[in-house]
């Protein structure tokens, strides 16, 4: 139970951020007051400061609230209209008063007896995306058994799993016994994503293994460049087992031409991971959703509803259409 | 520009969150309603429901507060007191605020340009963090150039990324060139979180190359088993590189001998990783801070602040003593 001088601390701090959320920064406001770190350090001694040492009283309820303040000063105002980033955008503040609920439940997701009304959600809205992604029936309005992903912190985590995925589908055994040398290689423009040289080290493959694909003047994969790149590895006695096509590079927006992708990867027998982080969203799009022509034929995809979808961060959806056993 | 019924909605959302925030369940209400999945997926269709359509009509703001009703009434109390779980426990509300806040910001803690507040939080935690365990100078009361480790999505992520750094650290070229056929090895007690077979999974590793040690009837890892398990290792031309010891077992609770363990690893030349996910927070305690003697001298160490320390889930942080280059 909370002490009289939390109510007090939780009152004025609700107040606070409730006047940002309805109220944000806009117009002629700064999109944000810069400080160096020192001199931000040396600002925030004003109120509870940053020094965390090893017995202190309870800060008063002015302190806090002043902090507070200096907080929202400091910080990037990631709603103003003038914001503009690449990798993540205003959020809708609907979005996050969603999170404050799942915040005050401090629920797990990990279980349906732990959270069972956000694991059931969880699963309502994979299935959506996966029914805009082609891998579920697009007629089906129950909900499957289980969802066609999960969602992860974050796309590179996405993109992790999605790799170990397509690896354990070619060489099973690895998942108890381990890589026995050979060298596995997958492929990805050289616009796509470092989440893919990321993974390779840490699936032990090396970033070598990360093989660049040319690009076209706007930064999508080559197609013919990608059979070529394959048939060099194989030359070279290494084992292909996976392409990342990218659907919106962090650069130049560019859409790999994932049909001609899928094509490649079922004639050659690899699995076909599609990086939406950014340009996954046009799949909500009658206008855009053209762009992703040929993601039904994937076998696994990942987006980040933060980027375009008004999400809080990290809202990152990971689709598998086939899940290796 | 959140519209006029978004704003009727914020309001009515921000108004229960709060409620439920600073008057919790407790006493004889109920710490579930439990419904099974069919059921609960029946009774919010009373609501705002859990199809997601291709196109449909705005909910209505009583729709919407009906809905987060049903939410509550459905979930997990966690903050009840009658909660007990042994993976986390209830949030103190000051930190549900602080993510309320955070969440409204919406910042990415990528870098201090993106973040300036927030980068400078994490390094001063992990600074104290860091001096708890022994890593940092607990002397100094300013701000390292870079903190001693990172907040990650959970233990098992914590856990990855200490054994990827091991293994960076016996074999840095495995991160460009990959694994070469070496069977590496870690050793973690039988009592230990499966984290480490996930990570061994992940890494390339194997399964079968997270070696269980045999451990005593309270829980903890008999030190001479793991010399014996390492001899054994070797003796079987396997490369040992790593020890996880364990603070804090999921089921008893039980503290290896983090000292004993050191001295094993530094004569054996292998990272000693300490899983503090459950028992880390007695680093807090002078009373209790005994278990973890000898952690100062481990490589790397992740605490889970969930889940004694009153943080809403999750909250991870990795130590690093002295990361590879």
């Amino acid at each position: 139970m909370a002490s009289v001088n939390d109510l007090a601390i939780l009152e004025v701090v609700i107040k606070r951020a409730a006047a940002y959320l309805t109220d944000p920064p806009r117009g002629s406001d700064p999109v944000i007051s810069f400080a160096s770190p020192t001199a931000l350090a040396d600002a925030l001694t004003a109120s509870v400061g940053m020094e965390l040492a090893d017995r202190s009283d309870q800060h008063s309820v002015d302190d806090v609230l002043a902090s507070v303040e200096q907080v929202i000063e400091y910080s990037m105002h990631t709603s103003h209209p003038r914001f503009v980033n690449q990798n993540f955008a205003a959020p809708d503040p609907i979005s996050v008063v969603g999170d404050w609920l799942g915040a005050a439940l401090n629920t797990t997701g990990a279980t349906f007896e732990a959270a069972p009304v956000f694991t059931l959600m969880e699963s309502a809205v994979l299935s959506k995306l996966g029914r805009l992604a082609g891998y579920v029936e697009s007629e089906s309005d129950t909900l499957p058994e289980l969802p066609p992903g999960l969602f992860c912190a974050g796309g590179s985590m996405g993109t992790l799993l999605a790799l170990q995925l397509a690896r354990h589908r070619w060489q099973p055994d690895i998942t108890t016994s381990g890589a026995n040398g050979d060298r596995l290689v997958l492929f990805v423009s050289t616009s796509g994503h470092y989440a893919a040289a990321k993974s390779a080290a840490l699936l032990g493959i090396g970033t070598d293994g990360a093989v660049e694909v040319a690009t076209d003047h706007e930064g999508a994969m080559i197609p013919v460049a990608l059979n070529a790149a394959i048939d060099d590895a194989r030359a070279a006695g290494h084992t292909p087992f996976a392409v990342i096509g990218t659907a919106g590079t962090t650069v130049t927006a560019a859409f790999d031409d994932l049909e001609a992708l899928a094509d490649i990867c079922k004639s050659s027998g690899l699995w076909l991971h599609v990086d939406g982080c950014y340009g996954g969203s046009a799949m909500f799009s009658p206008q855009q959703a053209w762009q992703l022509r040929g993601v039904d034929r994937s076998d696994s995809c990942v987006w980040n509803l933060h980027k375009m979808m008004g999400m809080t961060q990290q809202c990152t959806a990971l689709l598998v259409k086939d899940p290796p056993s």
